[in-house]
């Protein structure tokens, strides 16, 4: 039952708050960590049973970790930048005592020993784990259709879908069921979900986050993606989980972990894609798309068309899953064989593609990974940041079959290793949310979420939440 | 015919000068490019029918090239460092206007239209292609014994091969052939047959040098490779050749392109790596190696055992063969296809054997990629440099199978993309050279070549080489 605060702070005010708000009522005293903390444990309750976004829970380890917090902040020996900050995990990141179900049957109960590295931070800094949240089955997807484990319905219309893999992470954010979320984006999974719940997120460049401890999807294009209610929270989450990991192959030391934005202002060259109905964007993506580059023509500086004939990127979508099949096909060789809890045979569909794939196919397809790098080299001479839409469609209902293509405007992003901002971009005729998406050159994270955050206000001045 | 240059230096002293010493006799005027390229070519033309080093001659090209040198200085006006220093080239490189053949015998006319990144740095620095140097079918072996082109033949004792890939290029450094040689080496392929020629190789940090315009072998293990007649060889022609490459995906952008050597000589850290016997090397290759490391003791510093006993050296290997194979299948879709001049049984059996290969085995020997980097960042957090014989064995005789191991060694620093550098290491009792090698972690190659440098000189006083 959630009542208001001792310091008249009512539930629904805190549960629609900022990470950055939500940390300067900590630090002021007007909540303590455990009052936050059950004030959305309280909200799970009342949620999830409808919504879907966590499979995971043990509201007594999240108390503890609450309460520690409260204990530290009186005697005033605070952790790191997070503490007290309730957060939730997609299913796919190793947090010790938890599952790690990577959204598989036969995972349920496979207790992680270690935190994954992020994780590892995240509790370093003193957050609070609320729970594990839902994804698609083998993290192979972008609906949150879960077979084994339900789909995760959207906050906004319950009706619908919330996109993913990081879905119950996007939705859990979107209503009010933790202050930030830590999923995954391999080709759109935590930028998909956020455009179609109507929040933040954000890809870094690859290997920015340590991606040891995440269930590998594709090495090459595996990042640990934020979503938050505001660019804000996700420039703090970020500066708090970037860095150096000797234990994880693809992280790598820089001069400047996080280079500072280098762009100046008023001689902004923002690259737009072109061409977006041809690459399958609706109609009224297309329209809200023309409306938000209109509205931002002041933020935006000078737009430049970006020409993507040379750059198959459908060919280049399917390359990637290609290789995200053909990992997950050794990833989850033991729950492929696993006959007691056996996989959906749609998983088992895709996975036993990539099986009569062959290596050199699996050669041909890393290869595109190398055009897009080029490509986006060269995109990134002539533009300092690039804008498309964040998925060609809003969320689709529950009860229709999965889009394709929805990581189709997510991809190139991930195929070519650079950081991607996906903020709200207005409504469907739906009344489900659309992204706006902002990708840079790698190392740039902190110059598109400058970007970002500048772009968000002119759009949006005051961001809603569902009910 | 050779003769003496019109300021008497003779021949075969020419031929078995360094780089440096050559460029201060160009400088001084003690002999010009034409007549220097004049030397090589005659040399050339009598020893090649013999050693086969090079599978491709133009004397007029090269001759026209070393004519525009000897111009440019009476003029006054050098392209740069190396200017009219006479060069072989591996046949994997492209040069325009030269056929690449990549040892197979379909590309025998295919004629290149670009010149690769690194052979556009060398002639924009001057330096004169001599020719092709040949090399294993299709760049995958370690014998440079190619069914179309023929056997090289060790200048040292002729009914012994020369080891692989590079093999023509490194008896080409080693009979005075050439000045220095452009190969690559993706597990070995310059180390190893420096290392059975008595010459000096440098395998750089994987990126360092371009690969752009190097045929395809495995593109997480590929790097341009030098050979050259001394260390400080190897360090003029990286600094001339190394740097950032827009066009090559692997390519990156540093702060400083070549850090400068770091490490205290007075502290320094040496790992010798353990285990050699189990490793396969033999006894003669054992006691010259336990011998220099005798004779480096003021050299190496501190030595300290590297244990590998958790590293799969041998796994590693055949990971790093299988992605090699599976690469060339992609790379040479069209030569396998080919009926009129096809490739070897030989060669179409490793490459079946790819074929027969799934996308997931690809993953799974990519995985062993990232562990290799993983130890690598281990073995370096210990110890500033690993020392360890370049070969297992020394060369072969020609009539006998090709050792299957001889990437034993030299696999490591590849797989983890480390620079290596291999130096002359006493003589097997056949006469025959053995190689010692340095190997340190990514980007410490100019640290790696003044330590070599150090060493080479209290190994061996006075190189020599072959009649």
């Amino acid at each position: 039952m959630t009542t208001a605060t001792p310091t008249g702070l009512d539930p629904a005010r805190v549960r629609a708050a900022s990470t950055c708000q939500t940390l300067h009522w900590l630090a002021s005293g007007r909540i303590d960590a455990a009052q936050l903390t059950d004030i959305y444990l309280d909200a799970i309750a009342a949620a999830n049973p409808r919504l879907n976004a966590y499979i995971g829970l043990d509201a007594a380890v999240s108390r503890a970790q609450a309460a520690a917090s409260t204990a530290r902040r009186a005697a005033g020996r605070l952790l790191g930048r997070l503490d007290g900050i309730p957060v939730a995990l997609k299913d796919n990141l190793d947090a010790a005592g938890w599952p790690t179900t990577a959204g598989l049957p036969a995972r349920r109960g496979r207790i992680a020993s270690e935190d994954a590295a992020v994780v590892a931070r995240l509790l370093g800094a003193g957050a609070v784990v609320l729970g594990k949240t839902n994804l698609d089955e083998g993290v192979l997807g972008a609906a949150t259709q879960n077979p084994h484990y339900g789909a995760t319905r959207n906050p906004w219309q319950p009706e619908y879908g919330v996109g993913g893999s990081s879905g119950g992470a996007a939705a859990a954010v979107a209503a009010g069921l933790c202050v930030a979320a830590v999923g995954s984006d391999s080709l759109g999974s935590v930028r998909i979900p956020a455009s179609h719940c109507g929040v933040f997120a954000l890809k870094p460049t690859h290997g920015e986050i340590s991606a040891r401890g995440l269930v590998p999807a594709a090495r090459r294009l595996d990042t640990v993606g934020l979503i938050a209610r505001s660019v804000d929270d996700l420039t703090v989450l970020l500066q708090v989980l970037a860095g150096y990991d000797a234990e994880d192959p693809r992280s790598r030391k820089r001069r400047v972990a996080l280079a500072p934005p280098d762009w100046e202002p008023g001689r902004l060259r923002t690259g737009v894609l072109g061409g977006l109905a041809g690459l399958g964007a609706t109609p009224e993506v297309l329209a809200a798309f023309e409306q938000a580059l209109i509205s931002l023509r002041q933020e935006l500086g000078e737009q430049r068309a970006v020409d993507f004939s040379d750059y198959p990127l459908a060919r280049a979508r399917r390359a990637g899953l290609l290789l995200m099949e053909a990992e997950m096909r050794q990833t989850f060789a033991e729950d492929i064989a696993d006959t007691a809890q056996p996989i959906s045979p749609a998983l088992r569909g895709l996975l036993d593609f990539a099986a009569g794939k062959s290596a050199a196919d699996y050669v041909a397809a890393d290869r595109m990974l190398d055009a897009s790098v080029l490509k986006a080299r060269r995109v990134f001479a002539e533009v300092d940041v690039l804008v498309l839409p964040t998925t060609p469609a809003p969320a689709a209902r529950l009860d229709e079959p999965e889009p394709a293509d929805q990581a189709q405007f997510t991809c190139f992003a991930s195929l070519a290793g650079c950081p991607a901002v996906s903020i709200p971009m207005g409504r469907a005729s739906s009344g489900l949310p659309l992204g706006l998406q902002f990708v840079g050159p790698p190392g740039s994270d902190l110059r598109l979420l400058e970007l970002a955050e500048v772009c968000a206000a002119a759009l949006d001045g005051a961001p809603e939440y569902p009910a």
